[in-house]
């Protein structure tokens, strides 16, 4: 254990910059990063002003920060893909190798998944972390830290975008134009789709997702998304429709939507069980997905963004100093339609 | 058109055994067949009993009958596959095959198919038809007309199978065992399962599932059906659920019997919208398929039949002559737990 | 009948702009259409020089052209979704709507397709073609005719991308960086690559094919390709190899770019038998698609380049007249490794 | 180490059963086996009479056998699903956990897997192994040693009905009816297919595969495989062809086998390069996939013996006791055509 500084959640609604004890011992396939910028998640916020989400609730202090990209400073016995002075990021899950889940190439859904910043685990708003060196991914010289913070969230894009099993030139539609549907748009488009119709009622976040090639936003205060997607394709429908606003009201009608043999894929989560009409899926034989975070993406996610066919940084609202990383969430707690990602810069 | 005598349904609740005009002509692409054999389906008693289905008004006279077998007696022009004296069955479906849906090879949710026995289209509970001879299959002399007479309901288990995209060795569960949840699970055992673990109140309708070599019958009276799964299944969860009673209260807690990465299959329709709960696929990252009848899939269940690997014969409950096909409903009004199928034969 | 002027294929070496009669009345479900902008194929150049291609011998003058960009200017009984004025662009092949494969989705793959410009089939460099409303695709304003004549070679491109089931932020392998290659290579890239490494030995093809972002060059004559697929991936391997050069060489060593579990596609097809050791695709697992022209590809290679996310214009190398359509073949038959695609414009 | 008991392959064409030192002690994660049943394997008998498999090659003494049944005596630290008493079959190949394949879920597939009695790795003709746990499966109580010890070639086959993509009620073909070839047949069946048809030129091995309902035997010295295929199929062509003869006489003409978009699967492998007709792929679109021996079908096989759909016990030709295991290994190496399964019962 070493005592170091870190943002800590002491309980809802009161955040600490204080010094707390984390381990950091490098074990054997372990490496030790020196965290450069970590991205404000909306779980983050939501442990501030809940206290919990759904059965996980904080019951002792825990550090925050989930989305964070560092240098390597130093690396365990037996790693042989990384070395000090290596740009990386890090996904936040680590799973048991050795469970059913995991041997079957879907560790993300491994019951015994720990995840940063998901009681009772730290997260890594904090200057160092040590992490698996499996779950640890190199940065090329073009993807700058506050990309590689980014990874994270478009990895939860990528996920849903690979359930959707696209065929290349698809129509999609996104519902909700927070980050996580402005994630999903944008990986739907690198995955094979021509084009995004994404609907909101806050204008402003349609209007930072509609300066992407392929992306058609749709207002649903003032139209009718069913009569959008009809326009669109001919009344055919939409190949793949991604439910990403968690809306019980996204489920009214949302068998509307898609063509017959489409799909949809739920990425935003209701709360509570919502009235939805079975049935209504029968007539086109209609298919619904459903991901949980992400197994697999963090490479890919890293190649698309490398290659330039992705670009995040349009995403990145405002960038804060750790000092500041209190402001940050207060900042995030006010839910300006403007913001898309807040980042939390660690060096100086 | 053509005077014969047809089962007509005159309205709800009142059936009449007498002539009526049919069209017998054969068209180029089509055939005439003498029917043989006819199943009484569900769907049929529903609109004697009820006068409609969802959408679907009986506002006319119209003949029932949509499960058949019979032999052919006339091909029209261009028809090179089917000649007279063939041993046949028929599906009921004719779709439009310049649709776009037909033409993805998805003739089923073709929009604009007509189907027999469903209003304003005449059925088949009478001595001839004429089909077009692309949806006429041949029999295999080993496969008897009573045996023709049931593709048509197993076709629709063969598509909720192929849906399921059934890994050799899996194991399914199957809720309800009436006869489409039985035809269900023999398409499931065929198409790859080691084993069907199959729910329902009546044991009657256990009873008969269960002698099938693969089928683990479980009368949720006495038992529930999570536990069983957990302990066949080692606490992993059934690889595919299909769920055929299209009951509300079988989607509670649903999510808790596929496995991490498994699929529920839709087959049975609950009549109202059902309060599900969305957010319990997600940890699981649970698919559902839904069906709707069957697309590309009466040779393949006739080949199953003819090889021997899948045997409705036991199904069958009684035979009804033509001249008591009305005493064949009634007995199909009451709901007998031990029938499975009963069937017309259309012949002396 | 009419008397049409056309650029006709006399026989092996001779060509003739000159009159000729050809069917152009409009029946049920066809229309007319003013040909506007027509590619010249690689296919159409090999009947010029080779007077057929394996089975398909020029036994009669024929017509050539089958990449083809026009108005409406008729339309049939029944058709509605087109009408007079409308820009398109259409399929050359015409597939039996009722055979098999065409039942299956599969209408490419149907023995009894008939293509423009194959023997006895003739293509459409003329002023006018009457042709099935169920292949002919509306463009959209911002696909100009160029373009749209482009659809035809990008839809190869597109098959083989579909074929590969691109899994978002894949690599690919392209070799071969001919007109197909290129076309392979950016259908890759729209369909979900992350980048694709071309392979060629004409530095000029993959000076082109490299000015799009994500492509990487590999000049085969300078560098070992599996080299550089093994430093750019970390020597796991590329996630789909396209074979599209048709050379015996090719296939020497393919198995050693893939990664585990990958795939290889062919494009290109190799004269004659290749030995190809077999067993080198088993301790990878590896799986080979291949691809015969396309199905259900044009509406979605007009929504990838109606949506920007494709632009084939950079690889229309040069536009003859019709008049010098002639000049045009003799040009593609030289072969210029800067030339990509030919086009001849009907219209003054 | 421990002294034991063991055949050993002292060097090519010199067997002893004779005393070695083997590593017995239980690690945590381990579990001890006391082995009741070992079958003698192709690989085995290769390795006795050419003193190598391809790269593979006997350099020291080593212990042959890998297809293993038996009793668990003592589990090792962490081990929650086996204990003493459990009667179990084991995998007898060991990944790497961490490796990139098995994390994809592709554990066959990682280059570090090592495997019992592949040289330098000892096999299991021994009274007792150590074996991970993760890779030791429990037998039911209706599944005995013999057929245990049946599940590693039967995997082979469920690999090979796996990759195939079986669509319930397909047709497939099986080129060879060795044991591998049988085994895949069965597969294949118990995986979906209605009927496959099986070839060979030794009448005694198709007799024992036409046993199983389903099997057509094909005698290719009498007929053509390809006018079978076409008679059957109605000259549309099979869904699936397993090639598991590994002879490269099997390649010619192998594309006229499979239907339009139908597959091939690799399972027998030809030891050279082989001359073949790639374009013939092409114009079918067929699909190639292959097989390494097996990954997650150990369950799927003991699940499918335990229902009664697979009864792999009419396959064992014979058993010899443990003192009679060279004599076992010199039948095998006579290959009597009446001879599928030779086993070796180590306990009296």
């Amino acid at each position: 254990m070493a005592k170091v500084r870190a943002l800590v959640l002491e309980r809802q609604h009161e955040l600490a910059l204080r010094d707390i004890d984390l381990p950091l011992a490098v074990g054997p396939g372990m490496v030790k990063i020196k965290i450069h910028t970590v991205g404000v998640c909306g779980s983050d916020v939501h442990y501030y002003t809940h206290g919990k989400i759904g059965p996980f609730v904080v019951k002792a202090p825990m550090v925050l920060g989930h989305e964070a990209a560092g240098t390597v400073t130093e690396v365990g016995e037996g790693v042989v893909h990384l070395k000090p002075g290596d740009r990386v990021c890090m996904e936040p899950g680590i799973p048991d190798p050795n469970s059913r889940a995991s041997r079957l190439g879907m560790y993300n859904i491994d019951p015994a998944v720990t995840f940063w910043a998901t009681p009772p685990i730290h997260g890594v708003l904090t200057p160092f972390v040590v992490h698996p060196a499996n779950y640890t991914f190199k940065l090329p010289d073009n993807v700058s830290f506050a990309e590689g913070a980014m990874v994270e969230p478009f990895a939860v894009g990528m996920q849903a975008a690979t359930k959707a099993k696209i065929t290349p030139g698809d129509t999609a539609v996104v519902i909700g134009a927070g980050p996580i549907g402005t994630m999903v748009a944008l990986a739907a488009l690198a995955g094979g789709c021509a084009r995004v119709i994404i609907a909101d009622l806050a204008q402003p976040k349609l209007d930072i997702a509609a300066r992407y090639q392929g992306v058609i936003p749709v207002n649903v205060k003032d139209r009718s998304l069913r009569d959008e997607v009809d326009r669109l394709t001919g009344n055919w429908g939409a190949d793949v429709v991604f439910e990403c606003s968690g809306s019980p009201r996204a489920w009214q009608g949302i068998a509307e939507l898609p063509r017959p043999g489409g799909m949809i894929v739920v990425v935003g989560l209701p709360v509570d069980p919502v009235a939805f009409d079975i049935a209504s899926l029968s007539v086109k034989e209609i298919t619904i997905a459903s991901v949980f975070r992400y197994a697999h993406q963090y490479d890919r996610a890293i190649a698309l963004m490398a290659s330039g066919r992705v670009d995040l940084k349009p995403l990145i609202s405002e960038t804060f100093s750790f000092e500041d990383s209190i402001k940050a969430f207060d900042r995030a707690v006010e839910g300006r339609p403007t913001d898309v990602k807040l980042q939390i810069r660690m060096e100086a």
